[in-house]
């Protein structure tokens, strides 16, 4: 029961683009290096996030990849559902699988309350709130060499 | 974030062991019947949990499987824990991949928080517990004809 690379990869862009200016666009090689992601795994998954529009991928010599949902109002399991699919820890607790055992097995309930936990705590902050946090922890850890990279406004 | 089929099969069959009075062994093909389990893929799984004392291996005509460890002191985090390993919804929870974000990435807050609470719901209920709440709600569901299943004792 482990999260995806694809997933844990996203989250880190979503984040990192959410502490920029709106509108600041930054390219594929730019946001592997600041999320520590493979340059050659990021593209599959920016494709993911354009295609559930929470960034915007510009092409040419200032193109890049940009926040288009509102960091504000995008939560964790937001970003992760995008990649991964609607959470289930199990699949019995998914209702479409039906599960036949779901009306009597108590390791279905356990599955189930342990999924709304995940849920919850992954809904608890937004993008805004995590990219503010990020940015206060590091600043408390001291100067960051990934600080000087330049973003194209 | 998925449980692995491996787990989810290996829970089941603790359930059904537990509810069992001690001692008595099933086939592994009754163990893949009532845990809804395929049989070929039930095998691995019964080796792990035997590797690991949860049950005991017995050979010959009136040999099969039997509940090893204590139902009333296992939980179903632990029968988990022995086939997929110790609990890390994401690999930068794990203290042993030193994952050098982990001082300011606000997301690595939220995983770590994600993945306590998974904790305490599963460890929460014994494998005792369980089997008495499955078999007090299959019996509210009426006869169920997994119940002719006739152990060795």
């Amino acid at each position: 029961m482990q999260l995806t690379r694809a997933a844990d990869y996203a989250v880190r862009v979503m984040i990192h683009l959410s502490t920029l200016p709106p509108g600041t666009r930054l390219s594929r090689e730019d946001l592997a290096a600041v999320s520590e992601v493979p340059v050659h795994f990021l593209g599959k998954i920016l494709q993911m996030l354009a295609r559930e529009r929470l960034i915007d991928s510009h092409r040419g010599v200032t193109g890049g990849f940009s926040i288009r949902c509102d960091p504000e109002r995008t939560t964790m399991l937001q970003v992760l559902e995008v990649v991964e699919g609607p959470l289930f820890l199990n699949s019995c607790v998914n209702p479409a699988q039906k599960c036949k055992r779901a009306d009597w097995c108590a390791a279905h309930r356990l599955w189930a309350e342990a999924q709304h936990q995940v849920a919850v705590v992954l809904s608890s902050a937004t993008l805004a709130q995590l990219a503010r946090e990020s940015m206060e922890r590091k600043s408390e850890n001291g100067p960051c060499a990934l600080a000087d990279i330049k973003p194209w406004n």
